[in-house]
């Protein structure tokens, strides 16, 4: 961390900020310059408060040089985090898996069918949402209770271990035999809910918010992880970017970026950045190509039908379709 | 709102999307072009899940003509609301409210301090962070529920009402005397927190997300109001732009372009746009001269040792001059 | 096309707007609704002013359904475009080429080096900048006259074709032997550029501006192809978003939506958008899975002392390695 | 500047490094850290070449503590610079201009009317488009040199100078006679343009790119300084951001921030900003608040049938009104 003091600091006030980072177990290293003075530190600055020192009269600025995340930092444990997802799936350090299922989970039928479908096709993880975070408080919120009651009958039919999306704290107790929980990018800085889920010692689907940086995903994981739970999986759905034609903008950069910055396994999903059904094929084998760790795929069995989000839905043919290309492209991939 | 078609639709199918619409009450316009054929939906579209139109196989897009909100849509609601935020303190309307205090209740003295000092320099409204959103686990978190507890005092001591912002649905007990609960720009879309404000009937400060539309921003005004409580005053704190030398962007053309689009009243916080405290004086003269109803500013006995947000808070001296200046300004102010 | 009309226009006014679009030789077919009267326009709009009826006071919007380019259309030309580079050297269509040589022409031995060694190692096409776009006045500002004068050293040493950037209409008798003009970020929107290039035949390399959409990329594709100039190739290099860790962010998505909508070669520059090397494998390998037609590489014979963009340089050797993986993925790729 | 190594550096290429900063006349000192070394770089910066640095294999990031401008820089000159536009016409340092016109000019009898109209209502300086950027080949595209005929008659017949948009190097011997050289938002990195423009003496009017910071705005104004030309204006024209309600979304913190950051003069243009005629009005008081030295407003005698941009244009009675308030409300802006 450098703090840059503003021109003819105080002394009295940089000797007692010079003895406050000491005390904090830092040392400090001074450089003048013509018409900046700087101050570097040297030791543990991730647990610093930069904004605290920011604010001090005699401080013009504070630039970070090491990463505010340490749980989550790949400096510190070098070796790829593997997250064990249940039913013997392993995602992360060179295992692979790709997660498919409806946006919305609509009925017992359905998620039956479309369970069985993609476990057939070469998904091992089975995704459906039961509270659907939505614009309009007039379109479907999601079948909420009753939609995790039915996806851990499609788990006990199939044996996928299961994910689905959290929105709020008082819903932790309905997750209870949930696999996977999901934090969806409009909660990515809901603090509150990350510091409870890291209570829960489950693996953590965290997606990237829509206006977020790789940082602040990572600085996200770290409160899960500083609350003890080691299970997150970082997951990219697209950003906010001036293109209208797709939804959101995959950035597959996200993959090798997030594997120099962090030893936790990265997803992709294509389904939500783009919005198009169409475009999921392609992007799908660009993420595999690039070395991601996982697919999160939307599968619906009547996409033109769905409650939500079907026109960037597959049908379980054209899933099946893709799952085979992924196997045959992933051999080929990037190797990090 | 507009639907339209892919080419060459199948009949059977558009039948069905026809008298679908028409059973939703809709009115059905069929305008057949050279290479796309439109339907226009006459009548109230405002509950229409155009994403659940979207997602069918004959359709290519679909437009909205009018906004999908209704509640705070100001074309069936021509006045200006006004918000009684207790003691007296009305905002909207014509009746314009300073909002002032620290980002964080540190203690007791310093709240009563604050407290005081910005009373006698004209706010009506006491503003103090007891719940603290940081992107790092290990920045200052807020006093939490003894900060609510100190800001009932300086409300006691002074009769300022207070505001203060809720991180949490379960937190809500907590906030029985707040007079004004905020709504943060990281939870403008934390829906399940939205809906059960709805049912609180307290004037909701909901600040725009970071990277949100107005649009966004009033269907989030929509959530509330959906569950019963029309007591709604948006905020504009800054929106995420590529700028980096101030904290975030403040978008002043919010007060004009909400007060078109809607009926409810709109408050500026400059301090957390900016995030510079030089800057705070500029940019709220400049809001006041664009008519808005209200400003929310921060102010510290001691910026400088403040636990958070020091470099954007005022010392009571700034803002009492500060306050001066709006008061000699307004009578000048755009007027809608 | 369709105009939305405010409440309750003057007739006479909505009259000389009809017989205005009439005699464009447009249909007209007006739909009334509670709220909102609506045209919609039959015919051929591409060629339509949308501002010009906007701005009147009749009409409260204007949006467009068909899109507003018409030479680069796919829908009014469904086969790919297959643009010969010279030299043999196809693109589009199935040809598949990697473009690649130094960010900066610095001297006739790097240039021919660099030269044999990316022929040797599979590039089809050699690039290298004359005129360099510096945001600093201070920075390396390229060898201009003279660097063109190397790459057609480096051009006959090889037989490979050659592409370099134009900044500006003046340059344009010192292209006359160079394959490819290359029109870089910044001028994706300097029309006048655009308008005169129209006049060459050349291939016209033109890249996606930093926050431009497709549309604005497909529209100044239009400005070349209107002034007679069908052989433009498509080019996304990153797109500025708030991530900070790569220099851009790479939207690979723009592999499956440029296909979709116009019939143009689509090639993705790596080494632009992340402005790291080794992030340059991956991308390219995601790329070439997506289906691009064709990938531009940075590639310096010694990258610590390239005067411009070293850091996101490949070495000769590592150039080779990645050649032969992108050969390998390629049978895999998405197909269109 | 901050030079941050990688681990462990190469001891010979960092001896070359210091001895090489030291050849430009830096001093470097060294701070060893735990995981980090840096070096801090003590003298004048602004010409050395960051990514030169960057790109060496030592090397993991490069930060600058003090700006990479220095001509436009206010540490280098603290007295605001005070344009003189022609005709008596002095901007900045307390001088305040408000420019008016239409957006095109469109012929003899429009750009008389409007001339004396703003001239009577308070304007001193008058705009007009001749050379129009126009995102389709089909739109408008200006008078051009006819236009610049008749802006010259405008002056002729008012006395009032006369500000116009160049869009390219070989229009330059057309400007002789005008006052002002409008660079506009698209060109603003069009860096041939701004060099060549270095050479003219004459009063340039720098728009901010759509996504530009203020830095890059301030690099682009050096680039016209480091040519000798010290009469630069900068123009704030609004940003693009994620909103689609307003065209741009105008960024009224430019002024504070440009006015701490360099001395030259800030201009604001809310026209083009809001792209909505009656948002110029609040947006103009605001801007006028902040304390800008002056405003750029559209005005046409006939907006509903302007030729561009109709619906942001006032008529000469709306701008008269506005003027009046502008001139209200000044006494009471934000003195720096």
């Amino acid at each position: 961390m450098v703090v840059i003091l503003r021109e003819n600091p105080n002394e009295s006030q940089l000797q007692s900020l010079v003895s406050w980072l000491e005390a904090e177990g830092l040392e400090v290293r001074k450089t003048e310059g013509q018409y900046q003075t700087i101050l570097g530190l040297v030791g543990d600055t991730a647990k610093i408060d930069a904004d605290l020192i920011r604010s001090m009269d005699i401080v013009e600025d504070v630039r970070r040089i090491s990463e505010p995340y340490k749980s989550a930092n790949r400096k510190f444990h070098p070796a790829d985090s593997v997250i064990d997802c249940g039913n013997g799936a392993l995602l992360g350090g060179g295992h692979f898996q790709i997660i498919a299922g409806p946006c919305s989970v609509e009925g017992e039928e359905q998620i039956i069918t479309v369970a069985r479908a993609v476990k057939a096709a070469g998904a091992g993880i089975l995704r459906g949402g039961a509270f659907k975070p939505r614009t309009s408080p007039y379109a479907f919120q999601g079948l909420r209770g009753e939609g995790i009651r039915l996806l851990l009958l499609a788990k006990a039919d199939t044996g996928l271990p299961i994910i689905s999306e959290i929105m709020e704290v008082t819903q932790l107790p309905l997750f209870d035999e949930v696999d996977i929980i999901q934090v969806g990018a409009r909660n990515m800085q809901n603090f509150e809910l990350l510091k409870e889920l890291g209570h829960t010692k489950k693996p953590i689907l965290l997606k990237r918010g829509l206006s977020s940086t790789f940082q602040e995903l990572l600085m996200s994981a770290e409160y899960v992880m500083s609350g003890g739970d080691n299970n997150v999986i970082l997951c990219e759905r697209g950003i906010r970017t001036f293109e209208q034609y797709t939804r959101n903008t995959l950035d597959l950069s996200a993959v090798p970026a997030l594997k120099t910055l962090s030893h936790l396994p990265i997803v992709i999903d294509p389904s939500h950045a783009a919005g198009i059904a169409k475009m999921v094929p392609p992007l799908s084998l660009a993420a595999a190509a690039a070395g991601a760790d996982g697919l999160m795929i939307e599968v619906h069995n009547d996409p033109a039908h769905a409650l939500s989000d079907g026109p960037q839905s597959l049908t379980p043919e054209q899933f099946s379709e893709l799952s085979a290309a992924i196997a045959r492209i992933r051999p080929y991939a990037y190797q990090y």
